[in-house]
């Protein structure tokens, strides 16, 4: 058996998320049974991370481990054969056996991406972008997120979900810059709670579009509870940029 | 009676081209009805050309003549709130009687983006570009795109279309470069012949590819006939990107 580690990318857009549910499509339910097929065996698919319905990916990490002959380049062409065009695996490795996509994953790094177009929505960005028409001052929004950077209790930030453990995380990098209509958010943590890049998108634009000042964000933080924040922004402005793990050595 | 220049976006995956068709679903056919129930009257629009299925547009410009007491921020309002979100009015100014979308313009520029990822398409670009696994030389393409500059009978780029008076264009730049996986043409000309910008990028993807060489390009033009020349590359790719009259002191 060997441990196999893929850099996949998709477009959330008609996908239920990342993971297997019954009659939705899903990517690990369309990566999984084209592993199965190509190996002979079922082939559970660990990812860096669940992602929600309409969320993309640029940059997932997912292991598994299988029995094949195949080198890994061959198994690449293979895979991108069997599943949609939706979904690509951009690259493969074999990796040791104890690497672990959720487990070992150390950061992961998102985007959120805001269209800021004072007419309306650029047409051709729709799938990809939330739209926000009043015009937002990138430079304040930077500035407020700083109030997020370092190790915190988030739940302000985070969807109600049963059985964390804790909702302490470490933000690494929080920055908000703008090209032309485009107001780009990146942000990168040791993890994230459920819906937090969302939940901080939402505050972001709040602080943005002047309906809240520059301190409040880290008013907002310290008081944990979600309704002191900004709402959750629709998931179809963000991206899974990147997950980094201890060894990369061994990365694809 | 005020003659109104629009300058409108979409996004052409789901429309079957400008021109209104019965039964099928275009940008033409959407936009003439909202303003019919804007100003209560049909208001049959020129466009600055037909575009085909799947073609996008960030800058078709379209006029129309109407009787109406709106100004034109108003008008622009109210025409993205009765048009889908696919289709977005960018600018709307008045211009004199003597504007006419489609016979005053002076010359257009067109973009073809070729999405030229080694291991297969980016899923999050798949609406919006043509895929070429073969990995293309940008400078080769530029080099050969030279042979098409200036006055010439551009008859092997064109897809059969009878009443055409004359196939002979002047086309005024035609540059080709790369960004990372993306190879992009731009190209401008007094006008352009039907599918005439999609034949010239499948033909300088043969010479990008290799299979044909750089001096190639000047010989299928000379030859005058399609079969000279290379394939016409998909729509999805195709994007109509500025279009100029000769008195844009007027332009919205």
């Amino acid at each position: 058996m060997r441990n196999f580690r893929l850099l996949i990318a998709y477009d959330g857009t008609d996908f239920h998320g990342w993971q297997r549910q019954d009659g939705l499509r899903t990517v690990q339910g369309e990566l999984e049974p084209a592993l199965q097929q190509i190996t002979g065996r079922p082939c559970p698919c660990n990812a860096s991370g669940r992602t929600d319905a309409g969320v993309h990916a640029l940059g997932q990490v997912v292991n598994f481990h299988a029995e094949t002959r195949l080198d890994p380049p061959t198994l690449l062409k293979a895979l991108n054969a069997l599943t949609p065009r939706d979904l690509l695996v951009r690259d493969i490795g074999v990796v040791p056996d104890t690497f672990h996509a959720t487990l070992s994953a150390l950061t992961k790094r998102y985007r959120y991406v805001i269209d800021n177009g004072r007419i309306g929505p650029d047409p051709l960005r729709l799938r990809q972008t939330w739209h926000v028409h009043v015009r937002l001052d990138e430079a304040a929004m930077n500035e407020a997120g700083r109030a997020l950077l370092g190790t915190h209790d988030f739940r302000s930030f985070e969807t109600e979900y049963p059985n964390r453990a804790t909702s302490v995380r470490t933000i690494l990098d929080l920055a908000v810059s703008r090209t032309g209509d485009q107001v780009t958010i990146e942000v990168e943590a040791d993890g994230f709670l459920y819906n937090m890049v969302r939940a901080i998108a939402g505050s972001l634009m709040l602080v943005g579009a002047g309906k809240r000042p520059v301190g409040w964000l880290g008013e907002a933080r310290a008081a944990l509870s979600r309704e002191a924040a900004g709402p959750t922004a629709p998931p179809q402005g963000l991206y899974l940029l990147h997950v980094t793990y201890p060894d990369d050595r061994h990365s694809p």
